[in-house]
């Protein structure tokens, strides 16, 4: 199967075009804070949201939109997550209804998304004076809508990858936000996929729903599963492939270019995770099935102590058993091999669930890198899985001490 | 029913010595690493234990010893937490001997504890040197023993009561040592009380059981469930009341005396949490069940952000909210109702799942105290809960980037 890392974010698919500006929500006079994303043509379209009970109100209105397996647009605004307002569905739907109106758009096709302070007054108005500019300025600009979505994000999170089902090239790429508030259930953060391939809302939903059990709901930054989060992808056939309804070779070439982008995207996330230095991947191999797999690798880099020890680059194993040991999975702790490794190096320090001799100053060269992976062999089977985070910083707590003002 | 808090920890009751001394498993030259606690008699005993799969030589060795319901002294050392080491058990059954050979009670009496690093090399050789000045200066020295289990604690950890048996005044203290990795399930740190009360091993064991329910079990730091909980009992019947053998009202008294103290204890370790400043209660209330008050009140204490916007003296109760969301727990989240409290005051920030308007300026000043309560009401029945924890700061990443070196 061939693919190819493109450039172009959520324009890299035919048909697509995007902005973003400042339309004044975000106290910064300088910060772009709204973002549209527009299909020439109408699209197949997915979304998983998430699990949270605490739900913000455009994934409300987003999810009585896409019902029928369709939408043309996204909008999202960042600065004011719009949950727990009491004007909240009305905020949501008015911005749908700006999309319709400066786009020419049924309103019922707008996915929308929110970004910011949970429970923080908003009103449409700024939003309202910012349409023109933002639709005026539809454009290959992945990256201006990329921008508007940011909030604690340092850097812009995107991806794209060209690929062929059945000769055709096809393009799929994406945009996310998500810094803090990370640990994703069901879905993830803000995340917009755009692709020209032909393929029928029923598989896509199939398609993003597979996804996320191994992308984004293997992604945390601190534990905390936020109230917005939004996987949406739009897929609007204009690549002109023969359209993808069932099962079979073309559905899974779809979904392996789904997943490059999907994956590479959680990895900019965790990278970038609030105040994070480290990229921290913990590789678990060697589980009897793949929960046990998925919940070993996802407890050790939610581990606080762990997340500390990374950014110390202080190689304390003994904090990695201990959150195998209380994930809650079935697992034979005197078993266990763990080894860090990066760029610089290997190192492993446990071996059947006991120390062994290691070089601290190894360890430490090997742990000073900014991506680092935690392998974990629990010698019990063929499961495997793969958990992203980053490690726990002084930054964390200063972005997050007050964040409001 | 008459209680009173009186000095004196785990030598408040009558026939109890302790003694705490450096003998050098902890690599500084000044700290205190070793203690025992001795009583005069042969005691009921009972315990619980971590929940974590991975677990300290010293819980295996501890639990073979109170298969038959009785013990007569507690060994404890800090500096290195003999789990995931290969001589562990030699290590933690060596230390049962030397007591013996030292009091003079059986091996088979002693309860053991360690504390410290996970998967460190250790010897016996330096509690082997310290054995003769420990058992040489037993005596009403709980503050001494104290000293000897802390780790990265910064203050002490002790209560104890007093309380009446069918008029026969008996006593009942403990000690607690706990910072990091505090995430009790089914038990918690280290913890050991001692009683004169008489009660059978088999009530003991309930009392026990039944007390860290609402007690340990809801005590969080940093989420990270220790390898080496131990929460453990001694009572040895010399106040001379009839034996407590059967359910109550000298069961009750028993009970409420046992949680008057474990309570106390549990806001000492919350409130010395690895680097905080503020001790966080989340008391809720209006639950439609004692589950759902629990999972509910942990998943606020636990919420990093919301730890990070305490230590931040932020009102960001939408963070509040969103743990509520996240916690799994059946909740109506449009009927809850948010507000902090501390000595400065009371601030209503959220009714029926949306904000209502505050003054900053006085929530600040409610959250710059250093005992914060969070009160979430969820007006859906009787049920209520207390969870303890503590804020998120700097000094628990400086801590815990290098905590071996």
């Amino acid at each position: 199967m061939d693919m190819t890392f493109i450039p172009g974010g959520v324009c890299a698919a035919g048909g697509f075009r995007a902005n973003g500006v400042r339309c004044g929500i975000k106290a910064s006079s300088k910060k772009r804070d709204l973002a549209l994303i527009v299909s020439d043509k109408r699209c197949a379209a997915a979304a998983v949201y998430t699990a949270n009970l605490v739900k913000s109100a455009p994934i409300r209105v987003t999810k009585a939109h896409l019902a029928d397996g369709y939408a043309q647009a996204v909008i999202c605004n960042s600065g004011n997550a719009n949950t727990c307002n009491a004007n909240g569905m009305e905020i949501a739907e008015g911005m749908c209804e700006l999309t319709r109106r400066y786009l020419g758009i049924n309103a019922e096709d707008v996915i929308v998304g929110s970004t910011g302070v949970i429970g923080q007054p908003m009103s449409l108005a700024p939003i309202e004076a910012g349409m023109e500019e933002l639709a005026a300025g539809l454009g290959d600009h992945s990256d201006l809508a990329e921008d508007a979505i940011m909030t604690t994000d340092t850097v812009p999170k995107e991806a794209a990858v060209e690929f062929e089902i059945a000769g055709v090239k096809c393009r799929l790429g994406g945009i996310a936000k998500g810094s803090g508030m990370i640990h994703p259930n069901m879905a993830t953060m803000l995340v917009f996929v755009t692709s020209d391939c032909a393929i029928s809302p029923q598989m896509l939903q199939r398609a993003v729903s597979e996804d996320v059990k191994t992308s984004f709901n293997m992604v945390s930054v601190d534990g905390d599963t936020s109230t917005n989060d939004t996987f949406a992808v739009m897929a609007n056939g204009l690549a002109g492939n023969p359209l993808i309804d069932r099962e079979g070779e073309n559905f899974d070439i779809f979904c392996a270019a789904l997943h490059a982008v999907t994956v590479k995207l959680c990895r900019s996330i965790a990278k970038d995770g609030e105040g994070a230095t480290k990229l921290v991947t913990c590789r678990l191999t060697g589980a009897g099935d793949e929960e046990t797999a998925k919940t070993v690798a996802k407890a050790v880099i939610c581990s606080s102590l762990t997340k500390a020890a990374m950014f110390g680059a202080d190689a304390n194993w003994g904090r990695v058993l201990c959150a195998i040991g209380y994930s809650g999975a079935p697992v034979d702790v005197d078993r266990v091999d763990v080894s860090f490794r990066s760029r610089a190096g290997q190192v492993d320090v446990c071996r059947d669930g006991a120390g062994v001799p290691f070089s601290e100053d190894e360890a430490k060269k090997v742990l000073l890198e900014d991506e680092i992976d935690i392998l974990v062999e629990l010698n019990a089977g063929d499961a495997s899985a793969e958990a992203w985070g980053c490690d726990l910083t002084y930054d964390y707590v200063k972005i997050n001490g007050d964040y409001r003002t």
